[in-house]
């Protein structure tokens, strides 16, 4: 009999968001799908029954544990929305070998390369002397770069050296920069494999130029980049902030953009969408994005494409080695967490 | 008796611009300096006395043939504007072996770097939506990328293969684009030794979705991106025009722009500095940089250690290896033109 | 309290060949150590204390579910010989969220630089050469190349993406080579982000000159490079056994060395130490290599590094990065098989 | 009317072995082409004829100044041989602007490779223990390593970095190694923009467990590596003898390896067949190659393309780019040297 797949509750991620034709097509040879998203809801009764039936589930209904002790077949759950909610009882499926697992590796590509445009720039100069055109200000000659610095050769500093900063540190390559990561998570030896220096967040903010904050939040770590670390940057120094506000003591920031000692690039914000009279908007030196660097389309139909790869390996009895794993030790930390759309 | 080397009319450069201390220290060692620059000038006779002595001259001054002629001891000359002039009798250097040479690699990695911000950001819409912010009109969600496409992965055209398109291209190597050149001087064999793929013209307008133009100016390609060749260029594409205004119809551009059908990265204009009331000021879909992507003043000294470099081969009998040659082929096309200041 | 390590059984390792004293050091640092090792035997009563105290344990000791049931803080097992043997029952680990680890990843490396050696040797014929020097036989001038083609380029393929044939996919980045690869247990994604292409095992050996072996045994594939199999590979073909020899029909391998019409370089052998008349002695178009590619000293002080580094992550509460974990899915496939020394 | 393109005395080459039919076409595209050579022979005056009219020739033909003289649209000499001999008048050459030309660049990567495979062989012993099975000797289990050591960050030192050291050196990218040139003809920046360090010739002696020696002869350097030199290498080092025998004292490289202090890979004799008696040939720590580690037909084909691709350049005005130039200050230098035959 072939294999069952439900996809529910999939939002904010719909089936055409995600599946290309082919990747759809894919899946569907994969085992016969049931769905309940999108137009396509399914009565109580039917849901039960197809929960009970799913050998998959791609979505982010909710699995406690009464519903997964119904489900016998269960081998895989994926998360399509980028991170691991507590709506799931992952010491379940920890126990019964249920994976669950999360499609985020799809962002880092976009993002990163976003980032280290975003760094580039404002090294050298490039949206602010654009924005000085706008009024007819723009310097010319000898002057023109006077506050700019190389960004080949520069010192950087990547805080979190998951999916993300891995695609920027491969991206930094050619630019012969040293790059000290701080990542109290990640083994100092996977950090050195990359080509990378591991050091303490303290020693990272006060010997770097460009400064990647890429780290997601945790149980433990709200506002650790406050205005004491802040000030350990270097004068000019810029900051890249990318993965969630609530990592860096925001105002505290804003006061170093404000007293020009710092720059930055700005992906995500305490509260989005921006308030419409923010100072933010106004100010120089900074970059502003309103949280798009991962959210583009190629990235959302990656999301199919890492899905059904790892299915695939499942229904033949063998490990996901594509989407993210949900890990015992860390699951939980994460989970803490109020719940925003990281990188949606 | 020590090699003599004369520094004369170095201008626009000075001699604190290019040479750091310790570079200085170094050159002072591989010879005596004779110094016809800044505030510190020669009279005619000590000039020519100083000419007469010549090893090695470091600067733009006029060196015709009779000049040439009375130099017994001349190895090299060494620009440091960056371009070869036509004050030299380049077919008697030549004939006589003394390499006449400048530094412009020292302005590759940085237009590069600036030119590789500038891609990303035009492909992904950075500084167009960070520019939206200013006015509260910044899209948010799934709408704020409708207009944007990966850079990673992207079709990229490199007209120019120099020493700038090099850098670039070793740039791109992270972003597993495919990168074709059309470059009418270079051997395909270097294309494709350097991982690229030798095109006509018209098949890279074709087919890239990123255009840089690297070419300089030569006898033979003035507008030679005409209206019709920007025309062959997909809709959406990007344009990165670098070194010389004049290798494109700018105002065939600046229609392609404004119809809103391509974007571009302009860091050269017809003339500089740009008109005050430049209709380009207002416009949607540009980044505007004011020829500033090379100066950087690491730049300006990394040509200093470039002459010193090949000075120390030239007094110990080697041909030079880190300035850029003049070729017999070559330099007079190039000399033909009129004599902008490219890169300065 | 500190946690208590065990070292038990890590047998056919000494303490200190996997430990230097910089490395046993930082172990110190991490817990209190019982050992169970080399000269110093713990008596029954002490070894279960040390067993029912341990968060660690390092060693190939019995790990029965008796055993494990009476180890409450029992967090990671390594596996310090490099195979996962049925000596754990690691249902219970899995579900009670133990790792069980190996150090394996230590020898992909020397594995991986000495058959790229042997390749390149086989391909070019350099040992053939140097062994006809010993007789007075070797051919100089035109005809000394004529068996010999350029391993740069070549079409290779690659048996198992593991660690030792991702550690050799890097090596051979410099030639250029296309690499197919065939891995049953491995997503063609994954295949694909290594630069190879995935194919099967059939297209693999018809389209290869080189046919890289880097495949463990399990359950499945005894002998599945038959000599139907082996037969595919072009003539002229060169094979690296390097993982197991029992993946390969071995007397079909001989068969076509002894036919000249492949070569191989072979570092495994079905009965270890080869018979003292064996005819591979004396046969042409070999590399023999007594089974010691993997074990360098420098791997052997590799593994203390990898555990301490993982029992580090361990202790913190973080999942393990450094060693290979037995994964659910296949270590019950791995254990199924008499378990022989692999790369020892 | 189209250019002539002379191939006159291309021994030891024939046309077949460094033309392609393809490239052969090619080049009958380019020109009309005279044949001197092989089996077809012009006769005294035919030859002084299209020697007149020649605006290419390929081929070791004399071409002393009177010759010269006659050759009026000569542009482009291209060696085939792989050296520069002093049968052309190379003064004459540099002033009236005619590029002299080899193609020993295609020999590089042969090379390289090879060295490459006999460094990891004797590094890691690979040659010594096959060689050992022969006489069922072979050591196996733990002491079967005890004298090898890992290629994989060694310290490497290279002496030459032309083509051919350029060419070792990206192929040592994937192992980590540190490596060090001397090079007495290279500017230290040209060294260090390939990732290595420059040093004088007895600190990479003194410093490296491998020495790769790549050097050419010339005016100043026979037996530049003398028995003091070989003295600083580190016991238990590894030299490759790559390009010509007569930079090294032969003698007290054998002495070395006859102590067992160091090991070779040696493709270069001072004489050659060397002779069927030399002690040598019994020795153990070297592997010896019959001075055919470049000369692959694939290397000889090559010849023939990259002379292709340069004589389109040189036919539209423009420096050629592919083959090696000769240069007015160390032609000299390399003439000087009785002519063997390096890496034929």
């Amino acid at each position: 009999m072939s294999p069952r797949i439900l996809i529910a509750d999939p939002e904010p991620r719909t089936i055409a968001s995600i599946f290309d034709p082919q990747t759809l097509e894919e899946l569907r040879s994969l085992g016969e799908i049931s769905l309940h998203a999108d137009g396509s809801r399914l009565s109580a009764t039917e849901l039960e029954s197809a929960l009970e039936q799913a050998s998959i589930v791609i979505g982010q209904i909710d699995l406690p544990t009464d519903r997964l002790c119904r489900m016998p077949n269960l081998r895989g759950i994926f998360n399509v929305e980028g991170n691991f909610y507590p709506n799931v009882d992952y010491q379940f499926c920890f126990e019964t070998g249920i994976h669950v697992l999360n499609a985020s590796p799809v962002f880092a590509t976009p993002v990163a390369e976003a980032a280290l445009a975003m760094a580039i720039d404002l090294a050298r100069g490039i949206t602010e002397t654009h924005e000085s055109f706008r009024t007819s200000q723009e310097p010319w000659g000898p002057n023109s770069n006077s506050f700019a610095f190389d960004f080949t050769g520069s010192r950087v500093g990547i805080i979190g050296l998951g999916d993300l900063g891995s695609s920027l540190r491969k991206m930094l390559q050619p630019f012969h920069c040293e790059v000290k990561v701080y990542d109290p998570w990640l083994s100092p030896r996977r950090i050195r494999e990359q080509n990378c220096v591991a050091v303490s967040l303290d020693e990272l903010l006060a010997t770097s130029q460009i400064v990647f904050v890429f780290a997601g939040v945790t149980s433990d770590n709200e506002n650790f980049i406050d205005a004491k670390k802040l000030a350990l940057i270097p004068d000019g120094g810029v900051v890249l902030l990318m993965s969630r506000a609530s990592v860096v003591d925001f105002p505290a920031l804003i006061a170093e953009l404000k007293a020009g000692r710092l720059k930055a690039g700005i992906d995500v914000f305490p509260q989005e969408p921006l308030g419409g009279d923010d100072p933010l908007r106004a100010m120089k030196g900074v970059i502003l994005s309103s949280h798009r660097t991962g959210g583009m389309n190629t990235a959302f139909l990656n999301i199919g494409r890492l899905v059904v790869a790892d299915i695939h390996l499942l229904l033949r009895g063998l490990p996901p080695q594509n989407c993210k794993r949900a890990e015992r030790e860390t699951v939980s930390r994460m989970r803490s967490r109020p719940l925003s759309k990281v990188m949606m």
